[in-house]
């Protein structure tokens, strides 16, 4: 398979390069430093990303950017980065990359524990979190040419620990390697609208 | 308790007056036809509603739009709608309205089914859904006085069934009155982080 890797430089990225790259052709996709470059939160530059790469059999975003605040400190103003970011910039990736897509595709998004369980200074990493799991179940279903679309919810991850520990007390950290698992389960299996948590 | 009701000439809006009116002060509030008007996808219009209610001891949103089409038709600009008016709309009663709210206030949202159970052309109101569901999750745990927050996830009405019965084929729906009993138990329980499925 052709799986564009989005986030490739990232800690959970470099473990599903680790994982998948072995059988199948990877190209490797970030804002800066790998193979292509984007920035998800503009549609013009995931347009162009898709133009240069061509049809594919997979993609994965393993990126998006939230903003992180006391909620008491909190605006509006707060969420548009995660809205902008994390959270349509995964949904235009399907809605623009499935033009892209070849039959039978699928689209794997990440997001992560906060949805379910919150933290400290996460309101907006769990509202983007729990969108995009809805989103992924509602748009598998009305899927066209037999493309699928999950997401992946990791714990905090053990490579992570070093400067996230104080917002994850008390949560088992998961290593990467693990959490690409998941990545490898929504791409060579078939389910779809799935959330796969790990950890 | 003095309760601010939006959406309160709705279908759902309605049943909750008519469930808490016999024991709270209900100021009605609406787009139009209300004690007070108010757009909840401008802050401003949110702000200066806050202004001439007051102190209150609670919130209640039925109200919210979303742009219902068919993922094929989606693009960044269908989900506009729904991020500004149903979520943001609700976030924003939250982070404008603590200001005003008395100690141990509780603010209600509404979200609905298709965040778990999606429908056809429903992918902007399930990610709208799962986004406050999840918020309602974290922004509980960072609640100053007392506050508290839920949110009321109902099944289709058995009054909205005239229009919305193609989409809703086999849910079995709900009477808007016992949709209406999860809203008294977020305002006159104590619960927070909630989501109240009902149906």
């Amino acid at each position: 398979m052709k799986i564009l890797l989005i986030g490739a430089s990232g800690t959970i990225g470099s473990a599903i390069e680790k994982e998948l790259a072995p059988r199948h052709e990877i190209v490797r996709i970030g804002r800066t430093g790998a193979d292509e470059h984007v920035d998800i939160s503009d549609s013009d530059s995931i347009r162009k990303l898709f133009e240069r790469t061509g049809p594919f059999d997979a993609l994965i975003c393993a990126a998006g950017n939230v903003t992180f605040a006391p909620l008491g400190e909190m605006t509006a103003d707060s969420f548009a980065l995660g809205l902008r970011d994390k959270l349509m910039g995964q949904v235009n990736l399907l809605l623009i990359g499935r033009k892209f897509a070849n039959d039978g595709a699928s689209f794997t998004f990440t997001t992560g524990i906060t949805s379910i369980d919150p933290i400290r200074t996460g309101a907006s990493a769990s509202l983007v979190n729990g969108a995009i799991d809805a989103f992924v179940r509602a748009a598998a279903i009305e899927m066209p040419r037999g493309m699928r679309v999950n997401s992946v919810s990791p714990n905090v991850l053990v490579e992570a620990m070093g400067s996230y520990a104080p917002y994850f007390r008390g949560f088992k950290p998961v290593p990467a390697a693990d959490v690409a698992l998941a990545y490898a389960k929504s791409v060579e299996g078939l389910q779809t609208g799935q959330t796969y948590h790990v950890g």
